[in-house]
């Protein structure tokens, strides 16, 4: 849930979302999140190929900031699943006008959910038991 | 205007969207803009103090990309007039976004240009004779 603290930067709503995602790969791990990926390894095969130390960082500050859940779906070694809490889907919102406004001004580029036919790999295929009851409002 | 370049990481739209202003102060110069800020010192002047050498290197690199453009409004010493070009202006959607998403999730934000009476300093006032005429659709 969201917590209070002091601001970094000044009280606005969109420099402390910026302090938050306001990054290079922050909103492409929410994006993937999105589109139904869940595993560490799901994540690290997008076509940006995020390296591996940034991608354990930002789901480490995703998680700090409640936009992200994990929820262990193996034992030794230990695997986590990756969810969006409800604060993490309504960047479905941020993400939307980055779409609008690429494909708007940034020729060649695509909505990459759209464009992925990908065989049905990974897309919308959580592994079994990742939901986490964490709030009513998911699903 | 829109130039057609090799993709840094993938054919994403929000990828490559964030590859532009995926960083903590490229919307926030934006929001400035947005909201009448037009010279250098109105835009170091924000809340939020950036930096001026990273003021300088986001305005740089927002008139690279076409979403600032820039006209002298003073010589000796000279001094430039930013504003948004359409491309720019299109950023408005994604800062509604962030504003909307921030509000809503972390506790105590505002929305900037709304709360700031700021005595009526800065804001909408542009110094005279600044719009250029780069593009037909501006305006």
């Amino acid at each position: 849930m969201g917590t209070t603290k002091p601001f970094t930067r000044s009280p606005c709503a969109v420099a402390n979302s910026l302090d938050i995602v306001g990054d290079k790969w922050s909103l492409l791990v929410v994006r993937d999140l999105l589109h139904g990926k869940r595993t560490y390894k799901e994540l690290a095969d997008s076509p940006e190929r995020i390296p591996t130390n940034i991608l354990a960082d930002r789901l480490r500050r995703l998680e700090e900031a409640d936009i992200v859940g994990s929820t262990p779906y193996q034992q030794r070694p230990v695997r986590y699943a990756y969810t969006l809490t409800p604060k993490g889907k309504d960047l479905g919102e941020v993400l939307l006008a980055f779409v609008r406004w690429g494909k708007r001004h940034i020729p060649g580029t695509i909505v990459l959910g759209e464009a992925r036919a990908n065989g049905g790999r990974n897309e919308r295929k959580p592994p079994a038991r990742v939901r986490r009851g964490r709030t009513k409002r998911e699903g």
